[in-house]
């Protein structure tokens, strides 16, 4: 990973905001900029200099792992020490800070620790991430390794797919996942594992419970893994047993608007533009009240990033970005459906990054 | 679990604090004070009444789980719908929220959804976390989900120690934590599951690496699930082979320092005088720098909460906190021992959660 190259970058649009330099506190954000993946870290960005403070837990491990900074160790809080650093440098008579990352504490805290002089003024609010955007597009060294991340979700469902039966535990699926997940590698699971059969398909966000799979009906799975510090996040909807006509042609048509969605995955095309591919398309269907949620979201070092993929959203998206795609239609009391993959924006287009296959699998 | 009693306890704090109103947007708040489990939501308590805001996927799970207060629909915002309700109710010209969990963000964002006549003064920084000072007095269903969360993470080791030998991956090790926590029924983990073993055992936060268990050494464990909500959390470390008379005089330091902070554990203790207690019986030993953490930290429906049990807090254990008690030892290039034990303080002392074994286990 070069993290050379994103403190250049962060240092250019500094510059281009007027800002002789930034303070950084969200740990992602940290770890993005110059490698370090310790729990405690603040990094401060001038033009000339870039520093990451952290405490003595981690004096071998932020020697073995920062680049691009130097690192100095203490005891107190390392975003304290990180804003009175910044201060105390030449030129530098104000700085940058994320709102969005940052509590009314933190900054109450920041300031009163700094000298009266400065105080009031030194802090001020970026209008937008810039750490943020940077992480949006991702680099050749991230889109490897996140193509290796959603691999191994991908088979991961291949194996689930042997375990899958009427009977088992929404929750043994989840532990097989996991379990598998570790066996492959994985350093964890990106988010709690979704395993929703039957009547609670239609829940979006069904938690795996100890309700058994049922005899006939979908099972939706939707998972994730930390690969190198890099959240996979796919899903995949089967049905256990032989699904009635109706069924299946609601499943044909998250299909169809999924696969619509990845298609309209360019760069230059809105996010809004993407989310109405797939929602045009169970418009069509009668089914718009049924998809409850947008369509997709970035993903990275985490599992929600910008951009989100959703109705109104008029970003464009740009090479290097990574977004799921993810319609589903959830109708209470029957059932729910939903499939999602991970694309990459290409120079073109977009590369599907979750090869396993989504044609209704009966088991 | 009483949520009604929790909202009148929070009621009679605003009362004191001279507030008509609070507003509560972190999760676990929400969920201590009314029961909702979602993933977006905010709570407004008033002296006459409480109101839950959260969106559409969410409505029949706020109609089964919500007690205690009203629930309401929207589709934006539930924080920015919870402000404007609150700023609508007669006799509430202002409302407390907690800093230290509300971004700068977040802060603008309210205000600028309020009335032009209320947005300045409405919103009132809280010089202490309200719900936060409940939480840290767990009450009876509390302790009685907290003591079986214990139990589980107790039986997980009783099941690792059938697993662990030199060779096996130390990822393999928290694999098989983590897939036997899912088959006793865990909801998940509680934090990334740390197992250090050999020289990594000397790293406080070693994450389980590709590693293979050492023929002799020390190997660390620490894990901990999440059980109807609640966090548990525990630390053992056993010997694979033989010991030297160094490393078990060394951990026989670790082990009275834990059991004389166990002692200290008692209603009117400060916080100080618990992590004094470990640390002076390895200040005794000659390991003072060796302990290069505080002694323990509070747990429930999050794995750190208040109080903090290290060097200079003057706050005094109440009946009902359930804390951590973990002095470890740390010797760069050598190896690592922590022993860590849940303990609830009682009217006349503290039980400990966790009854594992904490006689050194050689395998």
């Amino acid at each position: 990973m070069d993290h050379f190259r994103r403190i250049g970058a962060l240092r250019r649009r500094l510059t281009r905001a007027g800002l002789p330099g930034i303070l950084v506190t969200h740990l992602p954000d940290v770890r993005y900029l110059c490698g370090f993946t310790g729990s405690s870290s603040a990094l401060a960005v001038t033009r000339r200099s870039s520093r990451m403070f952290t405490d003595g837990r981690y004096t071998t491990q932020a020697a073995a792992e920062v680049k691009a900074a130097q690192v100095e160790i203490g005891s107190g809080s390392p975003a304290v020490a990180a804003a009175q650093w910044l201060a105390a440098q030449p030129g530098v008579a104000m700085a940058g800070f994320d709102p969005a990352k940052t509590t009314v504490a933190d900054l109450a805290r920041w300031k009163h620790e700094l000298p009266s002089r400065v105080r009031r003024s030194f802090f001020q609010a970026l209008p937008v991430s810039l750490v943020e955007q940077l992480r949006s597009v991702k680099d050749g060294d991230e889109l490897a390794v996140m193509a290796e991340a959603a691999l191994m979700g991908c088979k991961l469902f291949e194996h689930i797919l042997g375990v899958l039966r009427p009977g088992i535990a929404e929750m043994e699926v989840a532990a097989e996942l996991e379990h598998q997940a570790r066996m492959l590698g994985a350093e964890g699971m990106s988010f709690e594992t979704i395993v929703a059969s039957g009547q609670r398909s239609a829940l979006p966000h069904g938690r795996a419970t100890t309700a058994p799979l049922p005899r006939r009906g979908f099972v939706t799975m939707d998972f994730g893994i930390i690969h190198k510090g890099y959240c996979s996040d796919m899903t995949r909807t089967v049905f256990l047993g032989k699904p009635k006509t109706g069924e299946r042609k609601a499943y044909e048509a998250v299909l169809q608007a999924q696969e619509n969605a990845v298609d309209a995955v360019a760069p230059g095309a809105s996010c809004a533009e993407v989310d109405e591919a797939a929602r045009s398309i169970l418009r069509g269907e009668g089914l718009a009240e049924a998809f409850t949620h947008s369509t997709g979201h970035g993903v990275g070092l985490e599992i929600h990033e910008p951009p989100r993929v959703g109705a109104g959203q008029t970003n464009r998206l740009q090479p290097g970005m990574v977004i799921t795609i993810e319609p589903g239609i959830y109708i209470a009391g029957k059932f729910g459906i939903r499939i999602e993959d991970m694309v990459a924006v290409t120079r073109s287009g977009g590369q599907v990054l979750t090869p396993a296959p989504k044609a209704l699998i009966e088991l």
